[in-house]
């Protein structure tokens, strides 16, 4: 099999059966504050669960990583969701595997339009946090509380990302 | 009395006694991803009661304002806290208000520099979403479920809300 990955565009469609996309092109949306201002509203919804857990608000101040990209490794968050949204607008590769039965099964592989963001739910096995082109920031609302709330897998071989040409 | 406020810049500091403040000016943070990402961790804590409760992300597209402001209204979320964090380095304005014997006491109002957000807690008095020169996109992290978590309170007269020359 080969161990060669291309990333395809993030659309809502493609990722639907992962998690969520946090962009505007979104039905739900509606006037607030007298028209001043567009709600896009609940795109996803954060999870916390387990031991004194709490929703929490960090900014991640990630570097870019050289393409085509070793995989080596996915994780994931048995006590909660976690959600990446980008405060600058910059692609980042986004990684995320179906739960097999050994393990997390062949990755799949997206690049966000700028000002897309992502929510991983509960438990889906991701890539970390992957900037491309330059250094960013991303305002992240993970899962906080006590307890063991990661979960990592080391590939036997790494995968190679590729990005589109 | 005066109904002329002006705003100062928002600091941590200054604006403790409200809310947080959500940006990498925090000392809690340690990297992660050996060493490719730094983590400003834990810069607010989502809140979310009442029936059927959960936190929920959306974005707010909003429209920036003229000044001097006339501020005839601020709100309050009975059951969850308000997080908003820009998507665009640009600056808005923060209304708030402790609370006083008859509603909330006099506005405090503060200019957010680049890539700075804000938490508000529940039940702080706080203006609408208001942006300064430019349509801006904000990632909004509040409370969904159901009841009525929205109080109103319109003033008597209006405050005139005045940036720093």
């Amino acid at each position: 099999m080969s161990r060669i990955v291309t990333a395809r565009p993030l659309t809502r469609d493609a990722f639907a059966e992962f998690g969520d996309v946090l962009d505007t092109d979104w039905d739900n949306h509606f006037p607030i504050n007298n028209g001043k201002c567009e709600r896009y509203h609940g795109l996803a919804r954060a999870q916390a669960e387990g031991p004194n857990a709490s929703v929490q608000l960090s900014i991640f101040r990630g570097q870019p990583y050289e393409f085509p990209l070793k995989l080596t490794m996915v994780e994931r968050h048995p006590f909660g969701s976690q959600a990446f949204m980008p405060l600058s607008p910059a692609p980042f590769l986004v990684v995320v595997c179906h739960d097999g039965p050994e393990g997390p099964a062949e990755p799949q592989a997206f690049v966000t339009r700028p000002g897309q963001g992502v929510n991983y739910p509960r438990n889906l096995w991701h890539g970390i946090l992957t900037p491309i082109g330059e250094s960013q920031d991303f305002l992240v609302v993970d899962r906080g509380g006590d307890g063991t709330n990661l979960d990592e897998h080391f590939f036997d071989e790494p995968w190679e990302i590729r990005l589109a040409e």
